[in-house]
């Protein structure tokens, strides 16, 4: 079967290599420590669940609206209010099949052929291939750690050219875990706009902060797309929905777009998400973003007590992005071999910074703190003796 | 803000509007009949309710892989063993967020940018614009009642191009409701494998057909896609759970797109659809086609009593596609307008011809029989008088 050219451009996610090997270690009876993979170990709160299975019971198994539930965007709207004191009217908010669902749409709506949006190196590796589907591209800008691996307002100047479209950033940004700093926000926001562009901000990671609120870019402008999703911090992976922020003469495009594209988006996970907003849900939610930051805390120091190097303050999200060309073992430069050779020996799953990173990308590994601190510390004692022996 | 051009090419529905008039006039207190959407009016059947329930329960509300749960693939492929007598390996089984992900990843697989998919007209509206969102495009081959409205080997032959990559079609079809030959299928398969083609057979209403069963493309060679769903005789539309049968070398393909575009389909959908092969389920699913099958023929002999024509056998799905021209009404030449007005003055919805068909749409409307006989009843009472002071 001949397939088309832009596969050639969609590459599969390295780790799913590393995945498939934990896999058949694992069924060989070997122990694997999990810390590659990109969600929450936790399940969905009890109240999302329970709102779920009341829907189910009462039939509400039909499609809803193309944009989602009203009550659902409401609801959304009403945490805007509550959570960042914004006011963001639910015309704007859009229900997507994930944040996958919503960058698909927004890149559609926005990006013509052959045009490009600036992305950041290191970043999330399906930015490139949602714009490559659609024969357009992301032209990946180089960052830097003393930058906290953000995208600079001059960046935004030096790259854009005559077929930019807009810029794609997140905070608390994958993998670095990054948050970037507001006043970098409304800088890079105002060089886009100059341009007259659109700014895209992912705020996927919102809520998973640990230190500083992070601050939504929702009323920067009506140049401004916003990105976010019911995966990460209300622990809804699985149920593949996210939502996005509009400008609202952008509403009536992504209608029509989504009724082609999508139908709608999941009715059970629409029901499960409306639950998330209880004070009971948030209440259970703000205890696993503590338990999160015991994580962080205790892996943080433990690797860099190794001699990984985290270089960027890991503020947001839960990810430690740690360069190892420091190290002392001979795949010190080569992250891929390097977290093969760590999983063969050990058991202990990372992801290789190629995954993020055209760039520097073999010089970095990503931790996920997705599982309990003595979890932490048996892999921090494997990686150890791994490193000793290396 | 400046949107993408490919938006020019892609339409919202028509019913879009007519639904939007419904939900005032209903806010208003009118009586809506709704025989305008495409989607069972049963819930899903309750052992897919109580499977994700178990599931949720069980917590099980994670990522799963991007080709699906294996042992969903492993179900489907006893499917076609049990339904079928056919041997289709799990292998070639990919789950996917609804037929509309399953014909998203298929176009991107498949089809590059300038080049054509050949479909026919009437058929179901977004396969164009999948094509378009991805800057490909479909030919529109204009049917016959005759043919059941199907493309035929000829229309193979004459509208093949040097673009053309395949063909994509539908059996039963929507909005005819027409299952399609088996010597056909055959034949169309072959001219276009001759033509070094890919032949994509739209199945997502197979199940629902009132009469013989229908066969399925997926061992027909390896230059077949099949796309299936949960959503129609599985009753799950809400849920977005729809597959796809590929040739063994187009999965590691496929499984890569899936990765970056959707990441995976619903998990708490795919443990739902495991229950929906269950004895029990099956039975429930059979006893509901008796019921559409009884009201097609209930609805089928009282809009021709009517003066509706519905040219070709309506033998599957859940529709009537039925020509208006030969009506006695003002309206009778413009299938928007006629919805319209049949809806301002006796609250009956139906679909208007133009949103299948850009070539004689506007004769034409469908009906889906998705309402009880004592309500189809009253919609032909209401139609009745429209048509007499019409």
């Amino acid at each position: 079967m001949k397939l088309a050219n832009r596969l050639e451009k969609i590459a599969p996610f390295h780790v799913m290599d590393l995945l498939a090997k934990a896999k058949s270690m694992a069924a060989a009876g070997r122990d694997i420590i999990h810390l590659e993979v990109g969600e929450p170990d936790f399940s969905s709160p009890q109240a999302v669940i329970q709102g779920a299975k009341q829907a189910l019971d009462a039939g509400y198994t039909h499609y809803t609206a193309a944009l989602g539930l009203p009550e659902l965007r409401l609801a959304i709207s009403q945490y805007y209010d509550d959570r960042y004191g914004e006011t963001v009217s639910a015309d704007r908010i859009v229900i997507t099949s994930g944040a996958s669902g919503a960058l698909q749409l927004a890149v559609s709506a926005l990006v013509n052929e052959g045009e490009n949006l600036l992305l950041t190196d290191p970043g999330y590796p399906c930015n490139q291939h949602f714009l490559a589907n659609i024969g357009a591209y992301g032209k990946a800008i180089k960052t830097h750690p003393e930058n906290g691996f953000h995208m600079t307002p001059l960046d935004v100047q030096t790259h854009w050219d005559e077929h930019t479209r807009g810029v794609l950033v997140a905070s608390p940004a994958n993998p670095t875990g990054n948050l970037m700093d507001p006043l970098l926000m409304a800088e890079l926001h105002d060089r886009v706009v100059e341009q007259g562009g659109v700014f895209i901000m992912d705020e996927i990671y919102h809520g998973l902060t640990y230190g500083e609120d992070a601050v939504t870019a929702v009323n920067l402008s009506d140049h401004v797309v916003v990105i976010n999703s019911f995966s990460k911090y209300f622990g809804m992976t699985g149920w593949r929905l996210g939502w996005m922020v509009l400008p609202e003469n952008m509403v009536p495009a992504v209608d029509k777009l989504a009724q082609n594209l999508f139908l709608a988006p999941s009715t059970p996970a629409q029901y499960g998400a409306l639950a998330a907003f209880k004070p009971e849900c948030i209440q259970e939610l703000e205890r696993r973003r503590q338990v999160f930051n015991e994580r962080r805390e205790y892996l943080l120091d433990a690797v860099s007590g190794l001699g990984f190097d985290v270089e960027a303050d890991p503020n947001g999200a839960f990810y430690l992005y740690a360069n190892i060309s420091r190290l002392n073992h001979a795949l010190a430069h080569d992250s891929m071999a390097f977290c093969l050779n760590l999983l063969e020996e050990t058991g202990v799953a990372i992801t290789p910074g190629i995954d993020f990173s055209n760039d520097r990308g073999h010089e970095y590994v990503r931790f996920a703190y997705t599982a309990d601190i003595p979890v932490l510390k048996q892999a921090i004692q494997r990686i150890q003796q791994f490193l000793q022996h290396g």
